[in-house]
């Protein structure tokens, strides 16, 4: 099973606002995103993110949704949804299992970072936003990792909005 | 008189590691940046990259090199270096009546965001390295400010290192 993070960014990798707000995201953005999200047929997400998917009447997405958080969260959503405490490995392993070939990790910031400080990542998709914010949430939470990609590919999602498509080197 | 940011960064826009090492910039980046510095004729830069710069024995550069520091620091390199604490619009004002066409501004990240907090960046130049660090300094220190940019060109410095030009809006 192949592991994904895919999220836009700022110019300078920011996912959002202090605030949580990701106004930054072009439509552009968020068809390309949706679609790969769609073919992955799972989203692995963080609580706040879920929250954030909610409150934006997003939430549940288009495919299985699994919230990763130690909070007690009463699903009203059925099965399309998954609340779980589970680390990051197991939370993969039960996708596996499910029969997935590829595994949609989607932030914040703090689930980006667990998922790479374990080494979990194969490939990374970045879609570059025109905006820089000298305040935010970062891509990746600081955590102590340090890792080499390869660039696989560019393309441009519109005139403004560009996609970094990396593998994790290992 | 145009004001040009230009950085090397990882892929999650990390200048440099926690300890300042830069290791992650390729010889390619490194020819663009200083051939660009060079048509500019000058590199505005704070202690900390100019310290680095020594260090890594690549100081002073092939051009008007002005160092912006509070601290007292004694000029053993003559007229191609001034050390000023300045205003980042004074240093600005001072480039113009030299008569530089473009201000080159090269880091750190306390220094790129007091530029961009007091509005004084015109273009920015990002040349993405294909690494991410869970830790390091961030292209601009976390400050206020929210700016939207135009994305002006896309190049590909190499076939891992790709750069990112933009416009300030304002």
């Amino acid at each position: 099973m192949k592991v994904v993070l895919y999220m836009a960014i700022t110019a300078n990798s920011m996912i959002a606002k202090e605030d949580d707000d990701t106004s930054f995201v072009s439509d552009a953005e968020w068809d390309s995103f949706t679609k790969v999200l769609k073919q992955a047929g799972n989203y692995v997400m963080g609580r706040r993110t879920y929250e954030e998917s909610v409150n934006a009447d997003v939430f549940p997405y288009d495919c299985l949704n699994v919230v990763m958080t130690k909070q007690k969260i009463k699903n009203k959503w059925g099965d399309r949804v998954i609340f779980t405490d589970k680390s990051p490995r197991e939370v993969l392993n039960l996708l596996k299992e499910k029969g997935f070939a590829t595994a949609f990790i989607g932030g914040g910031g703090e689930l980006n970072a667990s998922f790479m400080r374990d080494g979990l990542i194969d490939e990374i998709f970045i879609d570059v936003e025109p905006w820089v914010y000298g305040k935010g949430i970062p891509l990746f939470a600081p955590t102590d990792f340090e890792v080499r990609l390869e660039l696989l590919d560019t393309k441009k999602l519109s005139d403004q909005t560009i996609q970094l498509h990396y593998r994790v080197k290992k």
